[in-house]
């Protein structure tokens, strides 16, 4: 089993005492399924997953699966700084019978080697000991600090065969990615922003699992869709539009103001820290550049038209 | 009250499927407090702190607790990428009466401003809410790549006065810890390695908290009660040879490495990925360059001599 298409790595909405909100977390989980993505990275950065404790996290997962979401269309981040709580999230989704997991290398200690990063992912993979774990490596040195270099996915790949199932490249780099969709045979290449889409599916990568996908999930799918249609440089020119008003931001709280504005719901607006919601001038940049693009409408839109 | 003098991050033994073994640790923790740690800094960067999960870490910290160990001889790492468990962690050591804690900023976002830092470290402390908290703040930033610039330490003490009590300079960059010093008055500021310890005392700096103390501390307490004196400088100067040694290596493996060929113990062999034993040639020159300093029987010697 492959996963492909747009995943995303669904927002988090956290009550006032910076609690997070489930009921509101669902229905957003069930709207994104709806409106265009394949499946749900639940547990990205996106989501503030690295500011939700592991028990958070445990009991987010089994509330979603009760509410009905189906497994197969869940690939939920996983990893830690500490290889017990990977372990043990990796397991439970495994167990849940999730897609695969996104599994961030241990992010505290730095300049690791080839064989640290590769014992690391070694090490969740022998403890989980389960055939159906499917493993989606998390490449964003920009916020990790650990790059997870060719060297390393060859040798899993080596080690492990199809349980290193793919990556997601978070890097911006675009070399860096073309690089392992030529060198690793079969392996479900997803990049971190919709920028990239087009390039990866037309060089036979998986798809995009990306932050904006939480507000403009049916428009990148559009292309997903007809990536070899004539269309698709248009449709690649578009989203580049959007994606740029948010990438001149700091993204999570520029995603989050943006869902509230859509959806007509403060209830988005909380940040956990160390994130905090965008200030005057952020707010005033972004509300100007929706505007601009007719795009909040047409956001205000879609939600109207999807059953509660 | 305030703390000073020489405080060690206590490595963390773990046994061979890579669990904490506790009795090991509590009696090496025992075995510091006697061999001229004025403290213990528990879950430090040494002490692979950030590859233990934070049940793990209040539970030896119980079983420390347990076993007799004053928790005024206490500095507990607590600072987690994710707020609520650095609540979790901080309210635990407070309410058992450790002296402090050592908190990390939340290091998994970068480029944090100077406001989304403050209002982290603002975070944990309102919600821990206890007038007998005294936070030290962790600046490392070559491990959490997130930097404690001095204004963010000057707004938290004129926000939380003495509970913001001090910090621990990791950055081994003189210049700010000396910038510190000079701008915060009534701040404990330990430095991170014995390397800067005379020059931190000569400034009214507290101490230091440093790695090596799990092998050296009786040394480096002796240049901690001398600092005053004529033999200073040539004690510094010593301290800086055997850190040297650990410098160019691995440190935590080193030390760990060192500690087992002290204690004729492999027991302290294991380390939890990503950190990996030295390999062959960085074993051959730590196990060279100890017996060039004599230093090796010493410390066998200094073992010797203590009471189990």
């Amino acid at each position: 089993m492959t996963i492909s298409g747009v995943w995303a790595p669904a927002l988090t909405p956290f009550d006032a005492t910076l609690e997070a909100d489930l009921p509101r977390w669902i229905a957003h989980c069930r709207f994104l399924l709806e409106d265009g993505c394949s499946g749900l990275a639940i547990f990205g950065t996106t989501s503030e997953a690295n500011s939700l404790s592991v028990g958070e996290r445990e009991r987010m997962l089994e509330a979603l699966l009760a509410a009905g979401v189906d497994p197969l269309r869940l690939l939920p981040g996983t990893g830690c700084a500490a290889l017990p709580d990977t372990v043990r999230l990796t397991r439970l989704a495994v167990r849940a019978g999730c897609a695969g997991v996104l599994v961030l290398p241990p992010f505290f200690y730095k300049n690791l080697s080839d064989e640290a990063l590769f014992q690391s992912y070694a090490a969740v993979i022998d403890r989980v000991s389960d055939p159906r774990l499917r493993v989606f490596l998390y490449h964003i040195p920009q916020f990790s600090g650990v790059p997870i270099p060719l060297r390393v996915i060859e040798r899993l790949r080596t080690s492990y065969g199809q349980i290193v199932a793919g990556i997601k490249d978070s890097s911006g780099d675009w070399n860096n990615t073309r690089t392992v969709l030529e060198a690793v045979p079969d392996f479900q290449v997803f990049v971190g922003s919709e920028r990239f889409l087009l390039q990866n599916l037309r060089r036979g990568g998986a798809g995009c699992i990306t932050a904006t996908a939480n507000l403009n999930a049916r428009a990148i799918d559009a292309l997903y869709q007809r990536w070899n249609s004539p269309q698709a440089q248009s449709l690649q020119d578009a989203l580049d539009v959007v994606r740029g008003i948010f990438d001149a931001l700091p993204i999570i709280p520029a995603l989050k103001r943006a869902l509230a504005l859509a959806r007509n719901d403060p209830g988005w607006l909380p940040l956990r820290p160390p994130l905090l919601p965008l200030d005057g001038a952020q707010e005033a940049k972004l509300l100007s550049a929706l505007s601009a693009q007719g795009w909040v409408q047409a956001a205000a839109r879609n939600v109207a038209s999807t059953p509660a």
